[in-house]
């Protein structure tokens, strides 16, 4: 599939569009949805240009999913969570609104889910969720 | 978490359960979910004995989610599917049902999954779509 560098997610990996960062490094970045669908809902991406899971270098993939489970521990330990959903939307037919590959990383149950995007979250309340999940990484 | 062994997953990997595979290495199985959430609904599980993603060695989710990428691109093929979701539930507050770490392929759209286990699937028709999904690996 055809990358578009203008997504919002290339553009957050240029620092054009600012984002609430929980871990970078030269292939990964995680980062909170501003829209979460609960308290603690992480966004873990590839820096490599991919739109879906299936267009990802398997060696990005191999690499990313390492770093969604270091995340998914912090989120465990900072925030106490139960249980932990990863999602990973391909296509705009499976849900997926950004069209760079991204995995994302849900505390709690999956039964308490609410519908994604539907309501921009309490950003003050995502920046403090932030910096537990930073503490614990 | 303290695996046990006996879980369904656990016994498939055995032998002493059966199950429609579609894929199969040292390392990995892949079969059809008995109770899919969509035509083509598969289970992709590391044979490394893992409660969750969070519980699983590193090595192992980096080749897991290599095949997962395989079997992806199989059922895209295969199917026709214009998305598919990946979903990977740790923890009973999650919705994991069965406690060994697995990975769900779920084709075509999220807002269209029944929910799962809520029945046995057409198990002669899901026999039909693994044969497709092997035949494009």
């Amino acid at each position: 599939m055809t990358y578009d560098d203008q997504n919002i997610f290339a553009r957050i990996l240029r620092n054009e569009l600012p984002a609430i960062k929980v871990y970078e490094d030269e292939y990964v970045l995680a980062f909170m949805d501003i829209m979460p669908q609960a308290d603690g809902h992480t966004l873990v991406i590839p820096k490599t240009p991919a739109v879906t899971l299936l267009d990802l270098p398997p060696d990005a993939a191999a690499y990313t999913i390492q770093i969604v489970q270091k995340i998914a521990k912090a989120i465990e330990k900072a925030l106490g969570a139960e249980g932990i959903v990863l999602m990973q939307l391909s296509g705009t037919a499976a849900g997926q609104t950004v069209p760079h590959v991204h995995f994302h990383l849900i505390p709690s149950s999956v039964h308490e889910l609410g519908k994604h995007a539907a309501q921009l979250g309490d950003q003050e309340k995502i920046k403090t969720l932030a910096e537990k999940i930073k503490a614990a990484l």
